[in-house]
């Protein structure tokens, strides 16, 4: 069959084409086991059931169910009796974690005029679980250190380094200050890390109207977006140096695990930190002198946005309560058959901040139709050949707390039989989007060809190529013409895969679908039923696309004769990755010689005016030349060995040789570890991984090859050439493993 | 001095180092002539005196001073005698036009819900002169065709081409609608002319506070914004057709010139057209429902941008009165002794749409500066070579009335004698900023090296070169650091030049100081004594230096032993502008057939939200190749000609050859006017300059080789190759040209 369909390929004029979505074949699927694997998939997709998940984000968001509420536990249990009722062997597993919570809040304008911000997010009448009031946590910033400061009030764009910059050529220092920053440009706990970094005493985070609120559409309860006293919630911890509880960090969080105190803890912030409303924000920055903002760090308040320091000056207080919480992490397992000991984990979190309908929930409804569809095929006999964990996590919201503590404490199990982590964190309508393991980047495009988009009858595969194919650049457009597969994003952070990559080298998928719904309740009391049910996907239709997407991924993972990992994808994504650093090199070189160039010549000083000057920066170290060869030698091997394994695996596929495949993929599943290093990164050996990891200034944006590529835009030059030779060792390993598992299935040893 | 110079300009290495602006010798003069002209500069820039320009500009902008108004005739009469007490032989030049002026204007909603606008601009008690209501012209679009409309409101963005596509993609019709449009992105005039090529009834203009209002900056009287109820006039006569009076297209508008009807002037609107603030415009776009705005759209009041149509339905009523008008055109004479049948032309208008101290009368205190200072050189025994003219033209605002009705009265004789026209219409703050002939390019670059800045003390050309440096792309900055000259502009439209360079021939220098104030009364009744003095150029330094400036532009053309054109300049600009029209065509063909393939392959379709959705654009016809060769020849004809020029130029004034200078001088003259082609552009004859026109469908923006441009950006591929053909032969006409006076210089004949 796959003969066959290779020959077909090559088309009357001699030339090979790209074959189309349906000629691919089931990756990791001997031809005789093909068929039965597309049965049990056909039958799989017809079982979620959209009015399901419908009524299980009824009772799921019926109350606010943050870390330590009395329905965070409820649903934990409840979702234990659904995993069990579906016929799941289920447990929950429960972690101690450091969870403060608000006791005092204190946001003022104390001069030229007064004003007390009403920190509080109202009722609204249309919306049946708004007035829940005392179930509800405040609006905070958790992670915030306490602290009762006054000081002038300034205006930081996004509160990014790039924007301390350019505060500092206009006279604008932050030093004893209180900053107010817009969400967005970075994850919020950058904010209040760049403040302190700065000299700022204090952080007020504010979301713009411009960015969320009425600017893109009517806001709650008319429309999606965000409301004048809406608040968006949120962690401040610095999840780039470890996520998880703050008390254990490598750790898990178990009752006698050894703790730091919270003194120790180093990722609770420098400087108290709350997030606050436009409603709130507005009268706060209409009271601010000095410059006008720069026209890019404008808004949507119809006022004229201005840097300050002052007039204006603030009091802000913020005093938690610091005791621990306990977390209740759902797991559930299906018994594997021939290799039990590879697992296939899947999760989505249940934690919100208040009811979170869209924020975990959307995403959580799904998972549990998936497991009710595998638990009912298991019952009519399916087993799969490889065991399958489900899990509901407890605290991502404060910090992928439930995922990472499970993870600490089970990663000697994880790192040897893990063999993908499969996560989603909420769901929309529109365009699958994928982030993820390169190595897992031609098998997850082999699902999407087999899932249908409910607007429009094609597949997800096809819908998301249409989008890519309108919005991308010429690049982008072109690449996707040429290409047989499309790209899959490289992970960040920002959710529960974090742990299973960034610090285990499990191979991870993060999925799920959006792009067409817009809003602005992200963690606020708005994001509930009502407003999931009148505005984002209402009929559930995305909903069911999701459940078929993660079901057809796990049972796949699960069912594969020769786990679907490839790594010609891998082998090129990391040759674009070392020609972008190559770049990176050369435009910073550039704009540094550029900028010095300037300086010599006075050009700030002469073009500078007087009413409003710019002074200019400072002078830079010229930026070496790096020795890129380790990387490129190393893209090399790996290159050249990832096409002799895709050579073994297709000869073996259709050889059906099933005698070496358990041996392989015994040692498939380490391909991701192989990319990892013991000592991680540099400041930050929680994470290990080589080519991924969230940014140390944007949290949740990744940075690929992340030791050189840090190194390269923080000017650290000194680094950036051990970096590379580390990067080229971790990608060594992976060509070597690689080569091996190549040999082994051409039939040598 | 010159070879002694040049030498120099070896340097120890063997190599040629670009000259610094000191180095630069006085461009046109004979070595012998050089010091006189030196010391006459010096003398001159000590006159032009701070103090006289506030004054004058305070009496200037005392009252409404628009067409037919009183205090209009009346500063006509005050110039006239300034101009006499100068010394200058001067007189008044009468022309009737037609001048529609309000009756009467009416917007308002009429469903969903209904609201008045008051479409009147408030007194402030700060502003002595807002008050004088009684004088003012009420806010309205001059030339907007009488009307009494209903219907639908549609929001257009800028209301260009553009955005009308982006329209139709999302459903939206303007067919039997009134669209509001935003100030910005074309001239005015534009907006409502595509609005009636798509169907629509009516048309209003706002000013949108996020383009010139709070986002910017505190609002007039506390700051220079425009504030809610300050409204932008203006004329939306069809201009990139013609400008000048409607009634009497190329010919001057004397009293007995043969007329049009109103009816066939083919440049009035073809439907009503009213501008409104951004107080009165809230209300409307606040009632439009439909898709919200695409992103780019939006402005800065704090309403969701929505496209309509409707439910908004708005009323809008226009009536004016039709009525000739005078205009007083100030012209001013300084007869010129050796070649007093060569003119220097300078301009200003002094027509204002209310007070108007910053448009016009900031560049007109400049001029008259100017001209009071040459009046007292002339009285100390200074004569001018050539025949020196000012003018302070009427008319400016209704549509370049005034310079065009005498350019065209005075057709024959300034083709026969003006060497060049040099205009200003403002003056602001900041850098200089100098649009142009490319024939005088090099020449200009001369005087700003010579020209002080008044905030740096640095020169005019050393300070825009810094703003150039620090703000330009790479490939700007690398142009600017390898180039002896910084760039001028190619003319656009929107000010006096317009007859003199696109319907004349007449080399065109437009010239003022800008880039730092900030502001928001253009064309309202704010823009006044009070708001330039608060926060404009308040100690008028920078009139001063427009002032220098000028006088030492008209100076220097009007001394020069031989006139300072040059021509490799040129002849390198339009190699640009050919490579550009290459890459534009190339471009175009790109995004048509990325555009044909993606509606082929169902993009749009499959991307499209159904609850917002976007449909497929129109197939196009494919982009054939064009034939460039025709353009390329006469670009290197005209480069070979410009260098054989450059050799016999540097060796004419090294030797001082004043034998041939008068000669040369009478041909050199019609160097501009070989550009022209009497036939003109397509669909406008007036316009008759090959390398530059005001865009058709932009207005203000240049097109450089516009038959050509506009053929490749409107598909309309059979005519580019004709107007290649066209665009060359006038190329080719310079190049003989110039070849024939290399020639002469050189000697021969």
């Amino acid at each position: 069959m796959r003969t066959l369909l290779s020959s077909l390929l090559i088309s009357a004029t001699g030339f090979v084409l790209a074959p189309s979505p349906a000629d691919v074949p089931l990756r990791g699927f001997f031809p005789q086991s093909v068929q039965a694997q597309r049965d049990l998939e056909a039958r799989f997709k017809t079982m979620p059931d959209p009015a399901r998940m419908r009524e299980a984000m009824r009772r799921l968001s019926a109350h606010p169910h943050h870390v330590g509420s009395p329905y965070d536990r409820d649903n934990a249990e409840w979702i234990l009796n659904q995993f069990k009722s579906y016929g799941w062997d289920a447990h929950i597993e429960n972690f101690d974690v450091l969870f403060p919570t608000p006791v005092e809040r204190v946001v003022e304008l104390v001069a030229p005029t007064t004003f007390k911000a009403s920190l509080q997010e109202t009722a609204l009448p249309e919306d049946p679980t708004s007035n829940q009031q005392s179930e509800q946590l405040p609006s905070y910033n958790a992670y915030s250190i306490d602290g009762d400061v006054t000081g002038p009030l300034v205006f930081v764009n996004y509160g990014v380094p790039a924007d301390y910059e350019e505060l500092e050529q206009r006279g604008v220092s932050v030093k004893g200050a209180i900053v107010i920053a817009k969400y967005g440009g970075s994850w919020r706990g950058i904010k209040p890390k760049v403040a302190a970094e700065h000299g700022a005493i204090g952080c007020l985070i504010y979301s713009d109207p411009g960015d969320d609120g009425y600017a893109g559409g009517d806001v709650f309860p008319k429309g999606p977006m965000r409301p004048p006293q809406g608040v968006q919630r949120g962690s401040v911890a610095d999840m780039p140096v470890y996520p998880g509880d703050p008390l254990t960090p490598g750790v898990g969080a178990t009752k006698d695990a050894k703790r730091l105190t919270v003194a120790q803890a180093t990722t609770i912030t420098k400087i108290p930190v709350l997030p606050i409303s436009y409603g709130d924000a507005r009268p706060l920055l209409a009271a601010l002198g000095g410059p006008a903002a720069p026209s890019a760090w404008r808004g949507g308040l119809p006022i004229t946005y201005r840097l300050g320091a002052g007039p204006a000056r603030v009091h802000l207080r913020v005093k938690s309560d610091w005791g621990m919480k306990t977390l209740y992490d759902v797991i559930a397992r299906l018994a594997g058959t021939a290799e039990a000991d590879q697992w296939i984990i899947r999760g989505n979190h249940h934690d919100a901040w208040v009811n979170g309908a869209e924020d975990p929930i959307s995403g959580l409804v799904a998972e549990l139709e998936e497991a009710r569809a595998l638990g009912a095929l298991y019952k009519q006999g399916w087993r799969p050949k490889r065991t399958i964990i489900y899990a509901a996590w407890d605290g991502e919201e404060p910090g992928l707390l439930g995922s990472t503590e499970w993870a600490e404490t089970h990663a000697d199990e994880l790192k040897a039989h893990a063999v993908a982590y499969v996560n989603s964190d909420g769901n929309g309508r529109g365009f699958l989007g994928v982030s993820g393991s390169h190595t897992l980047e031609k098998f997850i495009n082999g699902v999407a060809m087999d899932v249908e988009d409910p607007e429009t009858g094609v597949s997800a595969w096809k819908r998301m190529q249409a989008s890519q194919l309108l919005n991308g650049s010429t690049d982008v457009r072109k690449d996707i013409r040429d290409r047989e597969d499309l790209r899959i994003s490289a992970l960040g952070s920002g959710s529960d895969y974090s742990s299973f990559i960034d610090h285990l080298g499990v191979a991870s998928l993060d999925i799920g679908y959006g792009g067409e719904d817009q809003g602005g309740i992200y963690h606020s009391i708005y994001d509930d039923f009502y407003w999931f049910t009148h505005f984002s996907d209402t009929s559930f239709v995305y909903g069911r696309a999701l459940a078929q997407t993660g079901g057809i991924t796990v049972l796949r993972l699960a069912n594969a004769d020769l786990l679907p990992f490839a790594f010609t994808n891998l082998a090129e994504t990391i040759q674009t990755y070392v020609k972008d650093l190559q770049s990176l090199r050369d435009r910073r070189a550039e704009q540094i010689s550029e900028r010095n160039k300037q300086i010599d010549d006075g050009v700030f000083k002469l073009a500078s005016d007087p009413r409003d000057p710019v002074t200019a920066p400072q002078r830079q170290q010229a930026a070496p030349q790096l020795n890129f060869a380790p990387l490129l030698n190393a893209h090399d091997s790996l290159n050249h060995a990832a096409s002799r394994y895709d050579k073994a695996y297709s000869r073996a596929v259709s050889e059906g040789r099933t005698a070496v495949a358990k041996g392989v993929n015994d040692r498939l599943i380490q391909a991701e570890r192989a990319l990892t290093s013991p000592d991680g990164l540099k400041n930050r050996p929680w994470y290990v991984h080589m080519l991924y990891a969230p940014g140390f200034y944007t949290g949740y944006g990744v940075k690929t090859i992340p030791g050189v590529r840090e190194a390269i835009e923080q000017g650290q030059w000194q680094d950036a050439d051990r970096e590379i030779a580390r990067a080229a060792a971790a990608i060594d390993r992976e060509a070597t493993l690689i080569s091996g598992l190549a040999t082994t299935l051409s039939g040598g040893t």
